[in-house]
């Protein structure tokens, strides 16, 4: 993919002033993809939640009109015609009902299953890396202080080699936490936009198939159950 | 429409324990549709809600993405490609919330209005006429009472007179509001399949129009265009 900016791992090393302030513009987008996202991520979230409610909804409505049999009526409890119409009813709301908890499930998995994945993992990954990254970078800060101020006492051998110690130490975890992290944000740039586009696809998909499933199945059979049942209605 | 029962307007002047026992079938047959009848409409309310919710939730969902283009994104922030996908996956969702919103519509106009209407209107009707008609009851029977209690004691024309016209007037009122009351059981036996079907009716309906719209209008249209993205994200 051309294009695509790149944070240069091989500047991790020298840690430069240029580096970090292009570190600071990654993070910045970094906070709106992922602002932007978990945006997007409620609002699927909030489709899923209702496509469930209608779901379950039209599954009780379906059931209830089931047990209209069982329900005692002094009067006229015994009226076949209307027990066996609502009998038709609570069949085809059930079909209906299916084909909404199928479009749930693709919901899903293809919808919330590919958007949640980004958001709980490769963002949150890299939350943890920026942290990780923080702490590192104090640490070596704390390292370079405290050589700072033995290297002008010139006093002790052993500690001022220790404090050397420390401080490749904790440059070399630095660096380490910082390639890392420079990675994981250059993987986001590849990502974003599949990370995006994969639970809208997702959806779209879903929504053609309930349709087709809806149109295919459902219609016709509906609307000449509903021509004899508007008949005997008007009746 | 032959097969519905009657109570006797015609036998409420005499209110015999016969006619005070049918009343008492009536009543359990209406208080049997009307407990069936609130568990359909909470269980419509619900469906209803539902699908507020999920249009509310696509529209939204429809807005976020045309909002894309507003984001700061300082990386790849002025990407066409992605800008324009996402423009048109916006324009088809805003479709479908569309659709989605006009079978709120139809849902509300078709189903939730008619339910509604039998059950705040009709049905409280009934339980209103049922407490006047207790209460010009109870009144009759404090008349009576008063009348016994004075006929023993013989000492007061005027006394005796004031208590038959209060009986008088009371077993009118009573009469009067029975013959309401009556009429009101007799008249919901005409109308409770309708009352149930209607609503059904409705539901169905509105259904048959959302997947008629969305099969004939969006899915081709969204299936040529998710083929080019779907190309364009594998490349």
């Amino acid at each position: 993919m051309p294009g695509i900016e790149k944070l240069p791992i091989e500047e991790t090393l020298e840690d430069s002033p240029q580096t970090r302030s292009l570190l600071g513009v990654f993070e910045e987008d970094t906070a709106a993809i992922s602002n932007y996202c978990s945006q997007l991520y409620q609002a699927m979230q909030r489709i899923y939640d209702a496509q469930n409610e209608l779901s379950a909804a039209t599954h009780l409505t379906s059931r209830l009109l089931k047990e209209y049999d069982k329900q005692r009526f002094p009067l006229g409890g015994d009226d076949e015609v209307m027990s066996s119409t609502l009998q038709q009813f609570a069949k085809v709301i059930d079909e209906l009902s299916s084909c909404h908890a199928v479009l749930s499930t693709q919901l899903a998995d293809a919808m919330m299953f590919p958007i949640s994945q980004f958001k709980e993992r490769d963002l949150k990954e890299i939350l943890t890396l920026k942290e990780v990254f923080q702490i590192s970078s104090d640490d070596h800060d704390v390292a370079i202080n405290r050589y700072s101020r033995l290297s002008k006492r010139r006093d002790n051998d052993k500690a001022r080699a220790e404090a050397v110690e420390d401080v490749y130490t904790a440059r070399k975890k630095q660096h380490q936490t910082m390639m890392h992290y420079f990675c994981s944000l250059n993987t986001l740039q590849y990502k974003k936009k599949t990370a995006l586009l994969e639970p809208l696809l997702g959806y779209m998909q879903a929504q053609i198939s309930f349709f087709k499933l809806g149109s295919e199945n459902l219609t016709q059979q509906w609307e000449d159950f509903l021509g004899t049942i508007g008949a005997s209605v008007q009746k």
